[in-house]
């Protein structure tokens, strides 16, 4: 029998944090990680989340979860956002701004805080990275580990990133709807329908847009990739070829789509009367482009926001890795790992079959997952068989939250501040 | 006992039409009106849509719903847009195109219609009106029923229109989700968001809104109405009082916003950097506006179609009342009413009670029914306890179709066609 003092752990704080833009499920995973450090108190204390992410924690601001009932907690799962405050702030290296990672160290030296989780994407990943080896450089122990979120899913090894299957479940769902809206006037009015979506960088949520047409669901759709290089005439022949075989067509149109000569297509000098500079969306432009061409009716939307925190229509599966992530970081800090990443490991697509994997930073950080080429069809305007394989499993099931005279009841924590025990600090 | 030749109807089949802009529930109209005249065949053959609207009754272009199995026919409820096609087509009075309503009549007669049920806004009550009058005029006995349906909400007498209970309820809950997004945000990033929504003449869509912010989950929200002069100076001031005490906001801007002068907001005369003309939203002229005056960061979005279609999120109050009033027309029909539309009488506010009633069309055709003033608030940029009475009933409850997939599976009709027996009609 084992001396209790064999597996005794010394006690810590645990630090959290949201990292860049927010998804419908970032919250899931700050449940994950809250309420496994709650259920393992010989290891964690309170869990001390960072108010405006990373910030937070060089401002010493930072909130004590602890004060936040059960309940509260439990109801992050369904609360889209970053119930703690984000924020877009890249720590610098510390060869060029030592001061702020030191300052990271002296705030959870203060607080007695023993393991840093941060949920974000590439540039929280490299940041995570650094805590950890610094941590050890200076010989303050801090278990680093990242927590994998972001919509434009360009995270590396992970099957997926939290936050993206849900984007693209609403993106899916929307250009289904709205492609209905559009078949139903085609014949006296609108005939081509465009949706700008976000991923600048990337075409994964443009190519959710397609799962919106299956063999049941047959829809006509043109995908605009930030992969594919825009050509006016191609995509006009293909939307004329579309409108006279279904007399309608849909459009999504990755806010990322770049022109020729490289510039974003968003990006069209527009002015106002006046002379000032508008910025406009994508979808105008390219709505305006089938005017032109082709002389045809059209409606635009731009998502923006909305498809990033349509918390009502979350994929279940997002939602339960989200969870997981959160879940599993706090499980490999118990079990004593540092400067690693929990990742989702893909074991089958049909049915889809997944576990919980797990990679070392070094191997996340500065590394950008973008689309195989295989995924994108031959002519540049549609997915593959392969990239609807890929796609599909991550906007299955539903997840509603729950619903108070018509509207989702989300929560919004007391947020309360622990006291400061450092000198201000300017950033 | 009553011999059975004293209520034997004529069985006669029935014209059922969808006309202008679709929504999420008018095929739930469509639904009620088939299933009632199903379960009534001493009364109802046939029920004849007209493909795409009223022009499908033009053409001659008539599709047999009775071709389609009841499992479909019930799947309507659940499946957003105009299953038969809709139209954007007005047609004249008879005195300017009395060919026209001769026409109809003739088509009628040709396929042994007795009952018009037209699905529509205020402009089909109208035709509705007109081809009652003529029937009678001619001798042709036609009961004319108008089923009413416009997101726009203006039509007059019934508390509300189908249609736009759903885009109210899409607008509270993206307006509430994409809140929670900015104010993560909010620290290092975007202060304030900006949401375009439908409603060219009438603020009910706008003012849908503002039932995002409720006690308790209070949100700052800036609403524009188009029923408001937009006053730069005056919004400026608003939005940066919110961001002051709040650290954002939301705004949600009307399409139909219109400057001192009269011009839409939307309307800045863009152009591009080769000096085309450019057609943007009011939403980014909204953005820019708060840019150049406060100097915040924005993200701004253009729900469109999205709001209209997304059955995915309908109000089971608005499902059940477009459902009601399919059936109740029908019901008309069988009570020997012509020349009526059924109505949503409003009992009680809390708990919202409701039954159908009925009015004659000549006091529906050509009334349109605004936002009262005592719904806005006196600074203009909000809603009042009066207008949160009339309009929380109306978003309630959830009626999620079913998914397959992590997709809605909404029904597509085979539309087989009538077989045609008169001369081609040009439109």
């Amino acid at each position: 029998m084992r001396e209790e003092s064999d597996t005794a752990m010394a006690t810590k704080n645990a630090f959290y944090a949201q990292s860049g833009g927010v998804s419908a499920v970032i919250n899931a995973s700050a449940c994950g990680v809250i309420e496994t450090a709650r259920r393992n108190p010989e290891a964690f204390g309170a869990v001390l989340a960072g108010r405006n992410g990373i910030i937070g924690a060089l401002t010493e601001d930072l909130i004590d979860t602890s004060k936040e009932p059960d309940a509260d907690i439990a109801a992050l799962r369904h609360t889209p956002s970053g119930a703690f405050g984000s924020c877009r702030y890249k720590l610098k290296s510390p060869e060029q701004n030592r001061r702020e990672y030191e300052r990271l160290i002296q705030v959870f030296q203060a607080h007695d805080i023993g393991y840093f989780f941060y949920n974000g994407g590439g540039d929280s990943a490299d940041t995570c990275l650094k805590v950890s080896q610094l941590s050890e450089k200076v010989g303050v122990p801090i278990q680093a580990i990242h927590v994998p979120k972001t919509v434009d899913n360009d995270l590396p090894v992970t099957d997926n990133c939290p936050g993206f299957g849900s984007v693209a479940k609403y993106i899916a769902v929307s250009t289904r709807e709205a492609s209905f809206d559009v078949r139903s006037m085609a014949k006296t009015s609108t005939k081509v329908f465009v949706l700008e979506v976000m991923g600048r960088h990337a075409g994964w949520i443009a190519a959710a847009g397609g799962l919106a047409s299956d063999t049941t669901t047959p829809i006509p759709i043109v995908i605009l990739f930030p992969e594919v290089t825009f050509d006016k005439d191609r995509f006009l022949a293909k939307v004329d070829s579309l409108v006279r075989d279904h007399d309608y067509c849909s459009v999504v149109v990755s806010e990322g789509v770049r022109d020729v000569a490289g510039a974003f297509l968003a990006d069209q000098g527009l002015k106002d009367a006046f002379g000032h500079a508008q910025l406009g969306g994508v979808a105008p432009v390219v709505a305006n482009i089938v005017r032109e061409g082709l002389g045809l009716k059209y409606h635009w939307a731009v998502a923006d926001y909305l498809q990033r925190s349509a918390r009502h229509i979350a994929s279940k599966t997002d939602v339960e890795q989200a969870y997981a992530m959160g879940r599993a970081a706090v499980e490999l800090a118990l079990a004593g790992k540092n400067s690693v990443m929990p990742t989702i490991v893909r074991r089958s697509s049909q049915p889809y079959e997944w576990e919980v994997g797990s990679v070392a930073l070094s191997e996340v950080a500065n590394v950008e997952k973008m689309m195989p080429a295989e995924f994108i069809s031959e002519d540049g305007f549609g997915i593959t068989e392969a990239c609807r394989e890929y796609l599909a499993p991550l906007i299955q099931g539903e997840d509603y939250p729950p619903y108070s005279g018509g509207l989702p009841q989300y929560v919004t924590l007391k947020n309360e501040a622990v006291e400061k025990k450092l000198p201000k600090f300017e950033l």
